[in-house]
């Protein structure tokens, strides 16, 4: 394969492209080396140096803690359990959710060989043990691997006195979180109920 | 702007992504800094300086002249003239056209301020001259600007000698090339009519 195959193969494999956008993502940049190509090639160089994942929460950011950890203004008595740094991404997008995060990085799923050892709980444990937290909402895919570990954490933190809550049915069946709009998520989020 | 916005606002001006792949295709990047994000911002370093613009063709290839050019297998009497190094890709895909190309890199057009000093055309008439052409396919949008542009080339050979065609209607009226399947691609080539 030339650099031009090899390109759009990579191009391709990223997720929300397909060959066709690939193509053309690929000829853009091509046609455009020194103020496409080249900008964007240094600044993922630098990206793979500056961004981090927060040793709190699991986001992704500049800074570690995030900037969402450090911000003052949040309510660190309601964390939100999200699957993927994506789904926390969409719901700072529609602004509803005013706590913080705890990013798993994925769901139990015998599927695909994951187990609770494979998701990132720990902070989360932590900030319940220092007493700071009232509230745990789930916000995980109405998935079956969604569901199953939505259930097992509820299992995990019915000792800790915290009040554990879904968001509400509103998430499509089958769907992942991160697809959906910000009107459906806010709605979700605000109709939560209590497990 | 940190690198994150920074990453998906460049991601998102390619063509073919919006705000939302651009979003997938950044975290996807964030998330493989060693596996995805490094290894694609390396190639497309290498990919600037390895691919040219072929000085006689106008296709981005890893050699100048590149590969179609150089084929002596394919038939330097027919010249299939494109607005785009995308549609002339589009074609090999289809792999109807077995003679070489002529990339226009534009169509004439009074909005874009492009005129027929800005398209690349000196190449395809030194090779008229040269004597070894027969047909200049013109294999163009069907949008006013490549009709414009088929009208002015039409003129500009015709005291050349060769014969000129154009690709069968099939191109969807308002369509560019290079979104075709291969079979509409193949059928209004092969159903070419002589202007
Ligand atoms: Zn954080
Ligand atoms: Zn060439």
């Amino acid at each position: 394969m030339d650099d031009i195959e090899q390109l759009i193969a990579m191009l391709a494999r990223l997720p929300g492209l397909g060959p066709r956008s690939a193509r053309r993502a690929a000829l853009s940049l091509l046609r455009n080396p020194e103020t496409r190509m080249l900008p964007l090639a240094r600044l993922m160089e630098q990206a793979a140096t500056t961004v981090q994942t927060c040793s709190s929460c699991g986001n992704l950011d500049v800074v570690n803690p995030c900037h969402i950890c450090t911000d003052t203004h949040r309510d660190r008595s309601i964390i939100c359990v999200v699957e993927t740094v994506g789904d926390l991404w969409a719901l700072e997008r529609s602004s509803i959710h005013q706590g913080m995060y705890q990013v798993l990085g994925g769901t139990l799923s015998a599927l695909a060989g994951l187990g609770p050892e494979d998701l990132n709980v720990v902070p989360l444990m932590h900030r319940i043990e220092a007493g700071e937290v009232k509230e745990v909402i789930l916000a995980l895919g109405a998935t079956v691997e969604g569901a199953t570990t939505a259930h097992w954490l509820q299992e995990k933190l019915s000792s800790t006195g915290v009040i554990v809550t879904r968001v509400a049915h509103g998430v499509p069946i089958g769907g992942a979180l991160d697809v959906l709009d910000d009107g459906t998520l806010a709605a979700a989020l605000m109709a939560r109920k209590q497990l």
